[in-house]
């Protein structure tokens, strides 16, 4: 992560044939309204453009007509499309977050019992370098804790379980097969060329919060994976990139929430139930088993059906003779 | 198991005012109909008050106005909820079946081959200590099978396989990656505190079932989960606690069956399909592909939908023009 | 697989009482037109009664009324139920390929290190003999390599992944605990009898192709199951036995693909969405998620719904006042 590059070796890289006048050395990747100094961000939607306009980043991609909002701290990139160019950009600094890969650098058992205070664990369990673990935490047979994690106190967690860049919270409970923190579901077909999104966010599993068997939870693209506190996942649960499940959920087994949705707080998730992507679901909702989400749902609305509608309708339709 | 508790050691715990003239053991928790003198019981449904008024346990959790039917071999626990303090004593008498735990106390490989009557395994098999394994069992890699397990003649059991708290009967097979006898999904907040049921059932597989790849079934909590003789689970499909198989069913990949619910002989149930809690499908009992069960299924009817009607309906419904 | 059996003792097998005048040796099962001198083969549709005519086998089992159509280098088999009896004669071939087991035979570390260019993998790598890796492959944790597995160049392994009866092309992506080339879910009762197909197809992951975590993709039952080029399955899928998926699809996921669909090029599936068996879609059709379709698809078609109807028509039906 402490990679810098020349914006020529960038543009050249991009394949652009630009000129820059004087030497600008790149240090990472940002969001429009979260970059800085010695950032490269991009802009590919005018609803963005007043961001573009104050943005603080040395570079932003970005297509011909919106090169007279860059402002003058920044370098204008011209390119035919902002976000693929950008993804590509994001490659260049974060190419190990594009794919899974295993460390060979793994702590001793030795080493692990002076360091991590009152853990105990099974069989065969592989903790890469760079993990801090709190105390009290036990861990099953076949665990894989990847570099960097952070466990904190009274985690308990089952066999054959794989966790990734995550932080989990105090009190946490995770049960056995379940996969946290893998890459998410993203990539481009560009030019008939494939281009995959890194994933350089991570997921976070707040305060006693627990995940059933065979969870999948993926970590986010550029921002975070958050499961709230005391939230309750059951088995077979699939969490995509980028979701944010507030505090005191229930998601019975074999639900599906799509990328990048929220889910406000003390939500309930019937089984098979499945949330598209980019949706809002607010406060205290309840969602019927197998409901189809397709719009967003308001604070205290119950819903049912594919695609859901409100509870009572659902049972009007479907009960009358 | 074999824990006993004072009663006023129980009523101190469950911060309950109420004295006690005789020293009185409790034993074990057991049903209101299945107690016997030493146990303790609740009654929270006027349901059952003809249980009550003839129960042989030495206490009943119960609320004020069920106080005068309790029999006088019992003493009487008034309660400001019932069901959530016999959930707290469970606790008490199970605390190890809270969460899952694994164990240290594995067997070693040379004790297994003397033992267990050709039996034939993979690398890294951890067995652990009560495991009781019947002869010509073939089991692969990686399998952690939990201790109290029964596994009887001919079973087969794929790799990457976690059988806890179970009775394996004669010639099933079990695939790849399925989770066998963990904890279900149960819990309650009450006044905001957490309180997890215990699981203290067991699953049982009988004769010649098979059970598919990346499969969740979990243990009851007070009763046992059971699959029947000879039916077959496909992939991915969710069992939850409590739930009661026939013999001779087929279930198709990524069914969901909820908690509690009964199901008969010879039922046949398609893919993606889900049957929501406490239900119960009659034998010979088809059930369409997808199809949201929400309600009782008598005998021998077939039924599609979401939710689920019966297959003329459902065609009647969906394929006019 | 280089077992022979003479007529008569396979006769003897499915409790036959025919007479065969000359010897005649079988070393084969094979589909009516694909079968040639010694293979055994089977008729039991009137559908295929001109395949039936001009087959090369040197025996086919089909019921009486299709004797008169055996040609004369073909000896009739005349039974009760020629497909269940083809199974029988399967499973006396192919007996290996009825359940899954693991092999002793496991290569050494050196072995691997020194014979597959460039490898790299993780802890517990269980890699049976007959395996053949190519060039730059990247393998987690606990993976499950078994015999005659096919690993070409630069494909990449997430840990805890079983891979059995499979040809992995190159440059692909296989993420964490999935499962791929077990049995399909294929067996018949017949008369009160277990008689299990064997499973003696592969699976087939073609160049550059993405596999999620904790996905199911069965392998092929007489046929092989098939992923197309540069298609991408989100986690927890389940593909069936005998499926043919084309290039450049998108599974999100949770998606379950019955037994022997067959798919199209450039086709876009929604998470939790559910194809029935035997059905053929088209190429660039769109599946909305959560869609159950059950019947086959047109090129260019995009459907969603339950049963699935064509787009316009769902948000007619479902979106309407």
């Amino acid at each position: 992560m402490s990679k810098k590059f020349s914006l020529d070796k960038i543009l050249k890289y991009l394949n652009l044939q630009l000129k820059v006048k004087k030497q600008i050395i790149i240090k990472n990747i940002a969001n429009l309204d979260a970059s800085n100094i010695g950032d490269i961000t991009f802009c590919s939607s005018s609803k963005y453009l007043h961001l573009l306009k104050t943005t603080k980043a040395s570079a932003c991609i970005i297509s011909k007509p919106f090169e007279k909002y860059v402002p003058s701290n920044c370098f204008p990139i011209i390119s035919q499309d902002a976000q693929i160019d950008f993804i590509k950009v994001s490659n260049l600094f974060y190419e190990k977050f594009v794919l899974d890969y295993v460390s060979k650098k793994i702590l001793k058992k030795n080493f692990i019992k002076k360091n991590f205070l009152n853990i105990s664990f099974g069989e065969n369990f592989i903790c890469e370098m760079g993990v801090k673990i709190g105390k009290n935490v036990k861990i099953g047979n076949n665990v894989i804790i990847k570099e960097n994690c952070i466990i904190q106190d009274n985690v308990n967690i089952g066999s054959n379980v794989i966790i990734s860049n995550s932080i989990i919270h105090k009190d946490v409970n995770i049960c056995d097969g379940s996969v946290i923190g893998k890459k998410g579901f993203g990539f481009k077909f560009y030019n008939g060329e494939l281009i995959r999104v890194p994933h350089i966010g991570r997921v976070i599993i707040k305060e006693g919060a627990e995940i059933g068997s065979n969870c999948n939870i993926d970590r986010g693209s550029f921002s975070d994976t958050i499961i709230g506190k005391y939230t309750f996942l059951d088995n077979q649960i699939q969490i995509g990139h980028n979701v944010q499940i507030g505090n005191y959920c229930m998601l019975a087994a074999q639900v599906g929430v799509s990328g990048s949705v929220i889910i406000g707080d003390n939500v309930k998730i019937g089984g098979q139930a499945g949330i598209s992507g980019h949706l809002k679901i607010g406060n205290n909702v309840k969602i019927g088993g197998k409901s189809g989400v397709i719009k967003n749902i308001d604070d205290n609305k119950t819903v049912m059906g594919y695609p859901a509608i409100e509870f009572r309708e659902f049972i009007k339709k479907n009960m009358a003779k």
